[in-house]
């Protein structure tokens, strides 16, 4: 159940067997179905989650009722609503399995208490969040400039696997477009 | 110069004389005009600028040579091109001052050293990175559905001294909007 995590948390900091085991100790392990809601809008988000195995998604409903995508999630992300988590305020953003999916959670204490205990894992948790600063950062980009064809592009190349897993109305509003402009594009891609 | 930046540093951890003193060691003092550029697209961006004084501005040129804002940083914010510093490669980004300003500047290779020897600066450097993202998160919200007099509006709640030291022209840019429709938005909120 653990080895995944452990080869992530391997890249980043050298841990002893005791300090691994007692991370372990901290994660709660969750298996849920496809379209199962880790957290709802107006919930308090208490998790940090560790993707093992599946698909899920993060997003939000806008003033007009409609879900806006903000990112997807494979195996070896984390996932949360971070505002939520770190200032113990209501969720504003929704999240949701696209898969079957496991997950490894750990709540706000225990991460607060793995910091005192074993602060390697600060560094873990600094380059994490920094990569997903740098996502987020490409994806304002692309949002306020790109055109949609480039958007697919880039986001095909940053997420390989995810056209062949996520239904494809999601990732035309991932991208902002309709689903007809998006199989347009695909279709305009794939002959080039 | 320094005790600004050590006020800041003491919210988020406990520090030694002797840390303190090895932090200082590291930062570099720069003093410069507005209208300076701290850093270009296409140079490698070696720094993370911490703000003592003054205001910047960071932002890109897109496919269409218009500049567009990905934010405004003030007292107390750390600029830099996170993607190029972290990862030393060529920075797609442009920051510049919009005030005379006074900074203090660590490089990547004495970055890596502090937290070698001070490991409670990842603590320090986790919580500042949490925050940015929480921030950009916000910004990419606002820009994919909010209507143009809220994002104003939450601009000006996020950054009170911002509208009176920056031009107009650079934050209706920022918010998507002409200068003639920020405008507009100003005197009806105004009136309100």
């Amino acid at each position: 159940m653990y080895q995944q995590i452990d080869t992530y948390v391997n890249k980043c900091i050298s841990l002893s067997k005791e300090e691994l085991e007692y991370f372990h100790s901290l994660l709660q392990y969750k298996k849920v179905k496809r379209k199962s809601f880790l957290l709802r809008a107006g919930e308090k988000c208490d998790f940090e989650a560790y993707l093992v195995k599946g698909c899920a998604r993060v997003y939000y409903i806008d003033e007009n009722g409609f879900e806006v995508d903000l990112l997807f999630a494979v195996e070896d992300w984390w996932i949360s609503d971070l505002a939520s988590f770190s200032q113990q305020k209501p969720a504003t953003l929704f999240i949701e399995t696209i898969e079957d999916s496991e997950l490894l959670l750990i709540d706000y204490k225990s991460k607060e208490a793995l910091f005192k205990k074993v602060p390697k894992f600060e560094r873990l948790f600094r380059l994490m969040i920094q990569k997903a600063y740098e996502t987020m950062m490409d994806r304002l980009i692309a949002n306020i400039s790109k055109p949609a064809p480039q958007r697919y592009q880039d986001f095909v190349k940053k997420y390989p696997t995810i056209p062949q897993r996520v239904p494809q109305h999601l990732i035309a509003a991932y991208l902002g477009v309709s689903p007809e402009f998006l199989s347009k594009i695909r279709t305009r891609l794939s002959k080039t």
